[in-house]
């Protein structure tokens, strides 16, 4: 088994910091995805639909798509879960894991890419869209501080994939040049407690 | 346990043909988008994030995000399996729904609301947007076409949420001005094959 990964892409660090919750290691192949090694014909090949991290099982067999990955390593090694116990557990993290993905990592992405210069060669920028992701993501922000009130962790009480995703969206966000408030002290406590666990390195 | 539906919405029609593909049967209350009744103070209460559809259990709890609410009954009633039975299996299953969530389901959500003159009362339509969105949702058409020249199903050989999500996509293309190209000839097959299950009528 080996995944193919980018130390500096936002989505592959998800996956590593969940195998690094789980205790799981895998072979690492580094692509540098702002040289482009992505789209050589050999990548190309390899992965068809261009995005990243990439899974390959001793088989052949090949996955992609963060979440999926997770999945895939959630059901083969339950312990510690990370995705939810009970249906309803598993539901209500998925649910918040999407929300993250959805209303804060995504407008962080989509800001970064149509705002940020270096972006310009990989991206046919809008600054318009830019701006009002940026201004999406601000907002989420101040509701995920209401959010986080009353709880621990974004799922509830115990870690999750939906802490994953948040972390990397804010950690995405100081290069995308929208940061935490100082006010936002919920976000910023439970900012503390989950990047402060060993496999934030990961 | 009800479902806070919208007959003209996609992404409660997702959730409406997941539970007829199931065969379980859970109250709709309606909730009327177009009309803006989703954002009338008692559905705010209700549903602060303002999502659609929403499920509300017998004890009050609320799950919204329409993957997160198919979870949860794939969980209580695993037959017939829509999201994979084996972790390679239900990895596969998600990562083709992703796939289809976000490379043709959001490309074509997109292109209606920064297009559509009805939409322009509901979001700050940018036309550029909404025209890359179209060109990217007309060009993972034909990516989707070659990818199902050797399979019956999105996901493979069965029958899955990756289906529900590309067929609900295709749907709501028709109101976003694009249509299936009669060239896509696996694509029309593999539509006509889900199109006329039972559950696509829910």
């Amino acid at each position: 088994m080996k995944l193919y990964d980018d130390t500096l892409a936002p989505n592959p660090r998800r996956v590593r910091i969940f195998l690094a919750e789980k205790g799981i290691s895998v072979p690492l192949v580094q692509v540098e995805i702002i040289k482009g090694e992505h789209k050589t014909p050999e990548m190309r090949a390899l992965n068809p639909a261009g995005t990243w991290p990439l899974l390959e099982l001793d088989d052949g067999t090949r996955l992609t798509e963060t979440v999926a990955i997770c999945r895939y390593f959630e059901l083969i090694q339950p312990d510690p879960p990370l995705m939810g116990r009970t249906p309803l557990e598993a539901a209500q993290v998925e649910m918040w894991q999407r929300r993250m993905e959805f209303e804060l990592f995504m407008p962080i992405a989509l800001s970064f890419r149509h705002l940020a210069p270096p972006m310009a060669k990989l991206e046919t920028q809008i600054k318009d869209f830019g701006l009002v992701n940026k201004a999406r993501a601000e907002k989420r922000l101040e509701r995920l501080n209401d959010e986080l009130a009353a709880k621990p962790f974004i799922a509830g009480d115990s870690y999750s994939i939906a802490d994953i995703t948040a972390m990397c969206a804010i950690d995405f966000g100081k290069y995308a040049r929208i940061p935490v408030d100082d006010s936002l002290t919920h976000v910023k406590d439970w900012y503390a407690r989950v990047s402060t666990r060993p496999s934030a390195k990961a």
